[in-house]
């Protein structure tokens, strides 16, 4: 049985709709932020960097932290989400990396400087706008003349975008100028297993 | 044939290792990022998003950014450096995905911000000197019973947090109080391979 630690983030969403759109069983365990259970000697056994989703497999014994891991397991065990031919399988690897490591922190940082700093840093503000913006450039032109990240095929990488945009809409870091984007996020927003996956295990704030 | 289009660099010395580790024929092509040719149209073709690695294999005609996605690719191709079994194989995926989303984004901002940035934000210097901290301590616990994050082998996982810790310690980002963490730092540095890839393209400044 797998079994997801999860909390409404842009994360964990990642994992909740990989799962759902496999359809394969799994039991979802809400781990509450807000209360601290991230913090729990429990779940930094999972876990010792204190952060959702984790991922548990009891027939492998694996367990897994890192959301990009999370979904390559996924694929890997059903052979699904992920195509196995080159050059759609590294295209797909590529844009999932580009996501975590060159999109993801930057929005990071840049949820933290607009909406959480207490202090008021307006040139750390306009280097995560800058960088982020430069971001959504380069994901609005992949986007230019294919449905998906892959190519025709909707992946793990599709998913680990959507995420993050997800979240990045609900708290108006406005990315509608960028018409590809835009239109392969629809395209993304209107699959089932996406519309339950973001309820899982509770709405996104303002979601 | 392989072709490493790479500069001085934290992320290039994670392909320049690997491909040193692998044994395997390649060209290098010097981007001199100073120079400002990872802003050329040339290089924009192979990553839009003008960063360093890219790597491009005239085989496949696959053609990678993100040097995560290269080191994983680097795997693939050889079957070395990342084993093939679970636990350790995911035991290596997720340390791997840990430095690309977890350690190297908030050593980057560390970095920005205290070395940088032209106005000084001494809570944001605070900010990124916490985060990788916590990242540097996770790390040292990992290391406290297994001499590489897989395990007993070598693996991409620790090319990819060589590659940046490399240029920790030449900026002077302390991490000598971690003694699991610089132990394996000195195992890891003693590899001809690794000695290789730290003076490709060049050594980086302070090397």
């Amino acid at each position: 049985m797998l079994h997801l630690y999860s909390d409404s983030s842009p994360n964990g969403f990642k994992a909740s709709i990989a799962l759902e759109e496999l359809a394969i069983p799994y039991q979802l365990h809400h781990v509450r932020i807000d209360a601290g259970e991230h913090r729990h000697p429990a779940f930094l056994a999972l876990n010792p960097h204190g952060r959702i989703p984790v991922l548990q497999d009891s027939e492998t014994g694996v367990v897994l932290f890192e959301s990009s891991a999370i979904l390559l397991y996924l694929a890997e065990k059903t052979g699904r989400l992920l195509p196995t031919e080159p050059p759609a399988r590294w295209e797909a690897i590529k844009w999932l990396q580009f996501q975590a490591a060159s999109v993801e922190p930057l929005l990071g940082q840049r949820v933290h400087f607009e909406l959480f700093a207490t202090e008021a840093m307006p040139a750390a503000v306009a280097r995560y706008r800058r960088l982020t913006e430069e971001a959504f450039g380069v994901l609005d032109d992949a986007l230019a003349n294919r449905p998906y990240f892959a190519g025709e095929d909707y992946s793990i990488a599709d998913i680990a975008h959507f995420g993050w945009l997800h979240i990045a809409q609900i708290i108006a870091f406005d990315f509608q100028q960028y018409r590809h984007l835009s239109a392969w996020f629809a395209r993304v927003a209107a699959r089932p297993a996406v519309r339950k996956g973001i309820t899982l295990p509770e709405p996104a704030t303002g979601a």
